[in-house]
């Protein structure tokens, strides 16, 4: 029989993260300040992060040594195992090799926790009380919560109404690692406030979310604030899942011919993409692609330009494939893939093209998520369910040319708290949804004009 | 930095499991036939189970090889890790070594899928089309809808109706496996029938949806039942989790002093147990206890005699520790430690002096839960926080003694199902249950009277 995971020793697993910055093809177009649109230094950071994460963001280092105490946490469940798909490709009847990297086995059950320790390890180590964050579908708030709660940290979560209604178990699990949670648009801060005065019954958005969160950090000097996705920082904590991913193709002499990973905010698709990014820049042949709903379209019909990352002009304006911030995609089941921006790092990768990205219709992803938990056995998020969608589509291309690809995907989380969307997709009750080009261009067409 | 995770490699994973019948101190008693109260053989099992199970309740073998078809769809994620609790350890400041066996790491989420896997293949080569069983919380019912997906059985599950209504997401992951699932008690059999003429609000009872599946498996020539405890068979796929856990001991070159899991019909508690069990018979000094609520103490307080499995009589008489078929335990959060009695081998064990038990508070139980969620991440079952609860006070024995025991538990399973009954706990809404010994009297008193 032939072996299904592919693991490594807790003594295996890597020591440093990888920093892509000094290895891009073009430096990250700098950030501006939301009022002057003039370029800020990393100074203008430090109101909302600590010094160390800060230095991260901007580093030229291309290994920054990840710190014993956040590798211990990362032993709870780490190094994450790689697994040959062996039933899903039976059911395809691919030639293609396909495997997945399990991100699903963490405590709040998805990749989060990789930078969410390490942000609240460094949050501990400059004397930061509390950290305050957003959280849409509950993926990131459960991961913080859970960090925050190893290294003795409060934790305020403002989490999107609408989810906070819909996903009550993700706010139970919060609580159990002892976090606030608050539905936003709240009247706790002033952004929220603004908000509820317009519409009193607003069901929120993660825009909404991140202005509540940031105004919590930058009005508490015990208090800082904490991002899930996005930021240089954030990516490159999750380049341990590529970094991982190497040694285990290492181990069985293979490598990837095609890496596919979803992207919202970009974190899970960077985690495992950014190293293979070096390999590719270094001469290496292969493809690497990013895939999103096309109800959420930022890489594929958005425009690389600057944009604010929330909708009350709290954050610098960063240079990044967006749909415009007070773009409000329709409420899909993938909570994770519906910001109207993407990471910097990933933008200038697709502007370069180093990466390629993909639209998924939602009734189709869910149909490979149900193929994949028939297979495989393994229920997943919605959104990584995008990323099984194109694998999918990927090996059946490889069965009618032939091919023996490796194909080689992360499975950013398991789907325990999104059985109530399965129900919707096996009652039929599922949306797609495509936008008219009118409407993108109008959303974009509110943005300041830089370039 | 000490590693937390003790793993074996799939090529390390037991090729046999271990049949404790021939080394028992007494053997079993046998069942009775439900009506003339006859022993009865195994051939009277030939309506609901297939050969192959029926052999294996009754085999002599010490050990059964296992399938290579069974071998193959544990290895999506067995072997399991066997975890050092180091932020327990460091929390209760215990000198106590702490273990834990991570069944929850399995698709449905459970141990259950151990025997699941086992009976649907087994079934399959018996050429049945159909699996009828029960499930209570949802476990057994998700790991049966699970294994018969895999082996392209259809799959009928009764699930308790008051679960059916409170836990929506075990029923949408059955859905997603292809199961059928139906409120128990239900029209569709006559024993469901009964119970809704006398009650037509019933919300159902382990005992009555027994009843309504052995009815569906009896009724119909292609299908047979499956049952998720008690029976020899399903305890006996359940020693994988004890024969991995000895070869990890073996790694780093310890031996358990404490042996403790939690304990409804016994599979969990078995599986880890019994392969000690004969380390103990041979010799060896260890205690091995089962930990069960106070609200449903059948081997704490019940009597150890022949009682039926269900409430329709439908079942054999089995001997056993028992609170009467009739007992209606209260509506306690450990839903997979509701049942009225216990496995005869188990009931064996705890009369012939070799095993221990001891009953346990739900209030107690969830805050070990909750330190343990807080301490290493997982969030536990309710079912295993009965476990850890008595491993936390073992530990804080040792503590007392400055004794450094060898200490290892079972977790069952994860808790993401059960969140509701974390928001209880933490609103203080749990209850705290203790039988007046009248009313246990009672349901004893209904019993027939045969030894």
């Amino acid at each position: 029989m032939q072996d299904r995971k592919i693991m490594l020793s807790e003594r295996e697993m890597p020591l440093s993260w990888y920093n892509i910055l000094p290895d891009l093809p073009t430096p990250l177009s700098p950030p501006l300040h939301p009022a002057t649109h003039q370029p800020i230094g990393p100074e203008a950071l430090q109101p909302i992060f600590p010094e160390a994460l800060i230095e991260q963001e901007v580093s030229s280092q291309s290994t920054i040594s990840i710190p014993e105490e956040v590798l211990d946490v990362y032993r709870l469940w780490r190094p994450t195992p790689l697994v040959r798909a062996l039933g899903l490709e039976k059911k395809l009847n691919t030639p293609a090799k396909i495997f997945y990297k399990n991100e699903g086995v963490s405590p709040p059950g998805s990749h989060k926790p990789n930078t969410a320790v390490a942000q609240a390890y460094y949050n501990r180590q400059a004397g930061v009380k509390r950290l305050a964050t957003e959280t849409g579908a509950g993926q990131w708030g459960s991961a913080l919560a859970f960090a925050c709660n190893h290294f003795g940290l409060e934790c305020t979560v403002y989490m999107v109404k609408v989810s906070y209604q819909q996903k009550p178990y993700r706010k139970s699990m919060m609580h159990v690692w002892g976090a606030e949670v608050i539905p936003s648009p709240s009247p706790k801060t002033k952004a929220g406030q603004d908000i509820l005065a317009k519409d009193p019954d607003s069901l929120g958005s993660l825009g909404i979310a991140i202005s509540e969160a940031i105004e919590d950090a930058v009005q508490h000097a015990d208090t800082k604030y904490a991002l899930g996705s996005v930021l240089n920082h954030v990516l490159l904590h999750q380049t341990i899942i590529g970094l991982e991913t190497q040694q285990q193709f290492k181990k069985i002499g293979l490598q990837p011919d095609i890496l596919v990973g979803c992207c919202g905010g970009g974190s899970n698709f960077a985690g495992l993409a950014l190293p293979y990014v070096r390999e590719k820049i270094n001469g290496r042949n292969l493809r690497i692609i990013a895939v999103e709903p096309t109800a959420c379209p930022s890489l594929t019909r958005g425009e690389f330009r600057y944009d604010f990352g929330d909708t009350a002009h709290l954050t610098p304006l960063l240079k990044m494939f967006t749909l415009g911030h007070d773009f409000v995609p329709p409420g899909i089941h993938a909570g994770g893939l519906r910001y109207h921006g993407a990471s910097p790092i990933v933008s200038n990768l697709l502007h370069n093209g180093i990466i390629e990205a993909v639209g998924c219709k939602q009734t189709a992803v869910f149909e490979s998520a149900l193929l994949f938990a028939r297979t495989e056995g393994i229920i997943p998020a919605p959104e990584s369910a995008h990323a099984i969608h194109c694998v999918i589509e990927e090996a059946e291309k490889c069965r009618e040319a032939g091919e023996e690809k490796v194909i080689v995907f992360s499975l950013s989380g398991h789907g325990h708290f999104d059985l109530a969307s399965y129900d919707s997709f096996l009652a039929n009750q599922l949306q797609d949804y495509e936008y008219p080009e009118e409407k993108i261009k109008e959303a974009l067409s509110e943005l300041p004009v830089i370039d």
